[in-house]
């Protein structure tokens, strides 16, 4: 599936180029004459259009799309095209950002999942510099994927893994596979562990936060997710 | 040391109360009087005034301030005010928001020791919370911590700890504190290891980044940082 992103603004831009780094498809929806020749120009997968319009969003592919994210220049429009495309496909994954974060509820009642805004990310993140400068550093460079070898993943346990069944301790983790285990939700209860400790029993279904190089996070998906 | 917060819009009241919330001193300076007004109403330390006066900048306590965060509405404004105040405060760290990216270079050159941009941060974490939303949940909660128990901080290892000279092995890391230590900052070198292994040496100086309760890494703290 694909995902369809509504404004190529500053954040609609580089939201786009993370997605299309990490393999993902995108179509990006902009009125704009000149940002759609620039898409063009680049190759980008785009449709020229008002994405208020329900045949813009179809154009866009949105009933086959697998998210939908919201970077229009007004909140009151992310709030009209979130639930337009609701109806159009219930099962999209919504995201929008808000300029403003009082509509933060208006958008999620019309639908939208996951709600950003941009200026408490980054005030935040401002804190953060100031408070604790070397984690900043740390988080940035383990986010950040492009370059870098080392990073923060997820990987869920399939029913047929070996890990399956196991407490961490049994599972002999970080020395089989490298990598530490930094969280876990249980499938069951949806709860999060921070820091497990080495009693803590995988099950079928949970999902394990892992703090790891990128390959051998491959490789531990291929073992533990797929049946 | 006090922080100055120069701006006190979106991103400038979120940090600031970010900064207050984690037991900081912050002095605000902004020249719209409603905003001063709502400031004194909320008891916050404020300057009304043009942050781009050297006057505004004394009276705001800058030559004696730990730090200076630049939330200015135009970034030619921060970078004037970062040139002014670095001339007045040489030692002073200097963070700055800017709106437009390409201002970064010259925000840099100004004397900033760090610019964030909120539209990269908003949309690189909007790209996460569609590629690894587990990861962007995970992660949320436990650098967000107001209400929170657990967390990712760091310490810094003192010339008495005790750790110092141990591997990770020999400090029986994990069982001594119950936290886990997800990085290191080599005190020679700036390197950095991320999920460090079990043979890697804990020196004097040297950063640990490390997963844990609030009160745990409070008391590993104690332990590790004071003479
Ligand atoms: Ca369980
Ligand atoms: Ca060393």
């Amino acid at each position: 599936g694909h995902y369809v992103v509504c404004g190529y603004g500053r954040v609609g831009e580089r939201l786009t180029e993370d997605l299309i780094q990490e393999g993902e498809t995108v179509v990006v929806v902009d009125t704009d004459e000149e940002i759609c020749a620039s898409l063009s120009e680049a190759e980008r997968l785009h449709v020229q259009g008002d994405a208020e319009d329900e045949g813009t969003l179809r154009a866009a592919g949105i009933e086959r799309a697998r998210g939908l994210i919201l970077t229009l220049p007004e909140d009151s429009s992310n709030v009209f095209v979130a639930l337009t495309a609701r109806e159009m496909n219930p099962d999209l994954f919504v995201l929008a950002r808000t300029i403003d974060h009082d509509n933060r509820s208006k958008l999620r009642n019309a639908g939208a999942d996951k709600v950003i805004a941009p200026s408490e990310v980054g005030a935040d993140r401002m804190a953060q510099v100031v408070l604790r400068p070397h984690t900043d550093d740390f988080l940035e460079r383990v986010l950040h994927t492009s370059a870098l070898s080392r990073q923060i993943d997820e990987v869920q346990i399939h029913k047929n893994a070996p890990l399956a069944g196991q407490t961490l301790a049994e599972s002999n983790f970080r020395q089989q596979f490298d990598a530490i285990v930094i969280g876990i939700i249980d499938a069951d209860t949806g709860a999060m562990t921070f820091n497990p400790s080495p009693t803590e029993r995988i099950d079928v279904g949970d999902i394990l936060i892992v703090l790891g190089e990128t390959e051998i996070i491959d490789a531990l998906r291929e073992r533990v997710c797929l049946p």
